[in-house]
């Protein structure tokens, strides 16, 4: 297709001469446009609101290629994880508007997300170490798959800081479940499924004891350890089950991302790695810090897993249980043939299969190359035990250059690889700001892109399933310097999107991200999902049921038994029924709510002044509230959701007599 | 201008035909137009973009006239309530990308606030009771004023759940302040501020016993009271001085939005109110409801507040010290001309000054009319003391018809109104969903505008200063039901930006909104604001002033008294220093980081694994943390904010060594 400079001048000329347009040479093309723009100023045209507004012709087809009109669906929906923010966020594409923004790990009131209601208990799943964490650092969202193919019904994503998998339901966008790692200190290769989500793999990043028991930094490499968990997803009931989930011990390298094999590959999963230097810093003692440690090896380690193998050895009694996971030690894994090391330049980064799973790209933080393994020679070695030899935990070392296809030269710090559907690799390079477009099979890199500025993860639509789309690319820049309107000293990031539909990649788009800093995102066809609208009448979100406690009209109550107050409540436009609820001072009180609305967007919010609650109620929606009222005084209970003309008036007051003097 | 239908049809004609486009007859210009489109398949061209992605003429100049080029500035940023979100949305104008969430009554990890630094103290200070409120909801920010204008330094908003008010500088876009009232339960018509911003007005919404003690309903017109704040701004120091504020007892009527005069009107205040009934409810008893008992009255009342009368009789001593706060009595309010009320038409919402500060319009939910008072006429009415009774609280009524300048008759339930820079006003209208443009003069609609849907608030572009810009208003609509691709039951609000310049209103944007539920906005000139990109080296954000522990480079220490440690650690690309810290269990830690940057954009993160921890470490920013180790074990501690290619390897860790048997 033509390039930005002259599609717009080649559409007048098209006009102004007719079918001659292709014809035209260069000076009757100046001549026209010169025309042209002389009688466009007598209207409102194209040409007069890029003058007004100071676009340029590829500001115009950018505009007209991303804006989508009210009414419209996008495309595309990404699921972005929300890095530190512990949320996820949902982007349309191609118009790039943020649709919503998930509560995963951290309390979000809007969703009455951890405020009161059954959600805490969610949240709570999430506990380490018998405490609260209301925070994450969210790394990698990965939707469910069947044979392959994103199937638009679950997302899960980890928390890298503290160690946790999250299950996200895609017909309410809802987080279902979160579940603790007992065993590792933080986690960067996840949440990963294979093929049919079969199990959600989560890979350790900092070694520590396992179980995070304390041992002195001196006995880092006898001590400490990596880990891959490999947690069942139970598709029917739509959580993980901790009971059926196992682990393998790592060597305590710095585990870093990971992917799960696909097609031929499926049932094995790969994992790159630094600082197999097992570099510990000491930067006060003078020390090198463990950026410069972690870089004197030439090689580092891809950890091969042949994860089925691991599971029949699981299931014949091979891993005892620590910490409450059956976990295959490391001797075991490297003799039985479940661990095998390849050699990877310096500082990998990324771990990508291929669409057609017969390869696996990693990237190399300070190398120029992205670097091919093969998974077929990669097989017959670790068959034929053709090994170079063994690191010192006795894993197996296949040779590198046995195993790999080859290595392409990108450029400057090339991260991580996304694909399309005709056979080239997108790889973005941090230190070069760009995305390089590249045949996986010529291994040569065919366009580089500008991206603004310092390119972290890329993703690209339906990128990791057996067929990706080929349609756009998102670079996901950690840096956006100039190119937004400043808001203080933290920016946001920066979303670009890219047109890959064509010969020439071509940007369209920049989005800022101003809440939580993402890592890696992806992008599903919109009308693979099937969202909700309203829950059955009295759903409880996190059954899935009726909830025994769901109130119909007219049933409304309030019982008491002692100080136990329970209060049996609906919510239609524009009242409650109770409206007032008068307690004594230390009744422990649960509120049964029912939302009885059933049309679309009737949603009604629920607050008790002072007592930090907040519900959000859904049409149907059903939900139980548990608390002390523990403060005497006058707190007035209201709708927090504009649901109608007399929203104000969808109030009511809970009164709390205090005790009188001298009662217990 | 040309309308939607023909202006491409125009351009075309323009193209095709030269300069005697204007000329042309409708058969030539469907003639030259077929030409054109023929030969236009030639190119990938405005109207082949047009066919492919199914956008009309409006689409494409709504396109073009919103996008904005990534390295181009927006016009204006919206600072918009985040509803339950507990925090504001900083959105640009046209492009309608959401720049950036602050975080102010919500705990937001990413920004670092409430993780553990200093900025946990923020928050504190909005305790209630005693007790930590980790949300609210978000209703009326208001830039800072001098002389009427937007000065762009500071943004006050309030938490209507719980009473409280916050201060965010500009200069970072950071939460400085957050001040509890003692008083109230709730409030709505805050944060707004004189022309002058020498007070930050707060009123409160649902009437309760004046410091939340406890009273029986039955004692509602006896004990139960409203008030007003008005918190005195100190300019200076960017804070809010509680000290020098004082409040104003009103009626137990459900005071509802309020808004402070300008020019001839400063000094003023005006507060609308609904429930004069004082309806208090009893469904379950199966007595009405508060939605239909507070619409028996065909009045309620408009209250109108000389604060500048009501600050003198204050320093007079006239206002007895209630929870530490001075409060002008109820009485004495009504005696010396304070407070005096106006009939407002039923349900009353809203309440906007006009920018010559010469009329107060208000609306009304189940009115179809907008009542527009005349301050000129209420001044008279009250220095003439021409009252036509007092209410049962003695407080003086103005004759209504005597009061007010007239009535605009606009449609199904107006609720808000903001200007224009030609003496239009525009008023949302909730039931009908759509904008109502009318003339403050001739108080007669010119146009109306539908929206999707169920408009609640509206803002205009410097909409409430004293010379409204005219370019831009914004309707945020309650709803988006089939506007935006479905995820889930809890649908995205809809702000839908409307270009008001030209003649007719355009619809130019849906954004979504799927992150709380915005209710007022404001919308400021870009150029207005000042944001820095760093911190003076080792600042202290909440202080301004470089913080006492700040560290330079090479200066790094742990220093141990006991079981007292102090960290003083550096943040530089990319480690840590120190990067170990070794712990007895029962250390009571504090650290002390200091972001050695100062480049642009170059922020480090940093948290502690499992503690619950999270900086956000700006350049130049200094942060001090204070924990106890009282978990016993290995903690990775990292960067969380991709700040380099060795970004990984910014890492270190905290060693918690258990205590020995035994030992205390």
């Amino acid at each position: 297709m033509k390039s930005h400079g002259t599609w717009i001048a080649g559409a007048i000329v098209a006009l102004a001469l007719g079918t001659a347009a292709a014809a035209c040479s260069n000076k009757a093309e100046r001549a026209a446009r010169t025309q042209a723009s002389e009688s466009l100023k007598a209207s409102s045209s194209v040409r007069e609101l890029m003058k007004q507004r100071g676009l340029v012709e590829a500001d115009v087809e950018a505009a007209l290629r991303t804006y989508v009109p009210g009414g419209k669906q996008d495309d595309y929906l990404i699921f972005a994880s929300g890095g530190q923010s512990g949320q996820v966020l949902v982007i349309g594409v191609p118009s790039m508007r943020l649709l919503k923004v998930i509560a995963v790990f951290s309390p979000e009131p809007w969703q009455g997300y951890a405020y009161g209601g059954e959600s805490d208990k969610i949240l709570a799943g999430g506990n380490q170490n018998g405490r609260a964490i209301t925070w994450a650092d969210v790394h990698h969202p990965n939707l469910s798959e069947a044979n392959g193919e994103y199937d638009g019904k679950f997302l899960f994503v980890n928390d890298k800081a503290n160690a946790r998998v999250a299950v996200i339901d895609l017909t309410d966008f809802a987080t279902k479940q979160i579940v603790a790692n007992p065993l590792v200190a933080s986690d960067h290769g996840g949440a990963f499924v294979d093929q049919n989500s079969r199990y959600v793999i989560e890979t350790s990043q900092y070694p520590a004891p396992l179980g995070r028991e304390y041992a002195p930094i001196s006995e880092y490499k006898t001590r400490y350890r990596g880990l891959a968990m490999f947690w069942r997803f139970d598709r029917q009931q739509g959580r993980i089950d901790p009971a059926q989930s196992f682990a393998i011990e790592l060597p305590p390298y710095t585990q870093d991302l990971a992917d799960a094999g696909k097609l031929v590959s499926d049932g094995w999963a790969f994992i790159n790695s630094f600082n197999t230097e097992m570099a510990v810093g000491g930067t006060l003692e003078g020390k090198p810090p463990i950026e410069s440690g972690a870089s004197q090896n030439d090689m580092d380690y891809l950890h091969v897993i042949n994860w089925r193998r691991a599971e029949d050895l699981v299931n014949a009694g091979r891993a005892p249980v620590v910490h409450g996971v059956r976990v295959l030690p490391l001797a075991v894994a490297a003799e039985e043939g479940v661990l095998t090391l390849i050699g990877e330049p310096k500082s990998p980064h990324g771990c990508d299969v291929t669409p057609d799973g017969t390869a696996i790209v990693v990237g190399g933080k300070l190398d120029t190359h992205a670097t091919i393994y093969d998974f077929a020679k990669i097989k017959s070695l670790i068959d034929s035990k053709r090994y170079q030899g063994k690191d010192d935990y006795g894993v197996p070392i296949l040779p590198f250059k046995d195993a790999i296809r080859g290595q392409a030269e990108l450029g400057l710090g090339p991260l991580h690889t996304v694909f399309d559907d005709r056979g080239n690799a997108y790889t973005s390079l941090f230190i070069e700001s760009k995305v390089a477009k590249w045949s996986v099979k010529e291994m040569k890199v065919l366009e580089k892109l500008s991206v603004h500025y310092n390119i972290g993860h890329i993703l690209s639509a339906e990128g990791d399933t057996v067929s990706p789309d080929g349609k756009y690319v998102v670079a996901m820049n950690k840096m956006s310097l100039d190119r937004f309107t400043g808001v203080g000293p933290l920016f946001p990031q920066n979303f670009q999107l890219v047109d890959i539909a064509g010969q020439r990649m071509r940007l369209l788009y920049d989005m800022p991200i101003g809440i939580g800093e993402p890592h890696y995102s992806q992008m599903i066809k919109t009308d693979k999902l099937k969202p909700i609208k309203a829950y059955k009448p009295g759903e409880n979100p996190y059954t899935g049921q009726r909830d025994p406690n769901a109130v119909t009209g007219g049933q409304e109550r309030i019982l008491r038994n002692g100080n136990q107050v329970e209060v049996f409540m609906t919510a239609v436009r524009s009242h409650f029924t109770p409206d007032r609820i008068e307690l004594e001072e230390g009744d422990q009180v649960t509120l049964h709510i029912t939302n009885l609305e059933q049309a679309d967007d009737q949603t009604h919010g629920f607050t008790i002044n002072m007592y930090n609650v907040n519900l959000s109620l859904e049409p149907g929606k059903h939900e139980n509230v548990k608390f002390t009222a523990d403060m005497p005084g006058v707190y007035p209970m209201y709708c927090t959701e504009f649901c109608s003309a007399l929203h104000l008036e969808m109030a009511g007051y809970m009164l709390v007599k205090p005790k009188a003097k001298g009662q217990p």
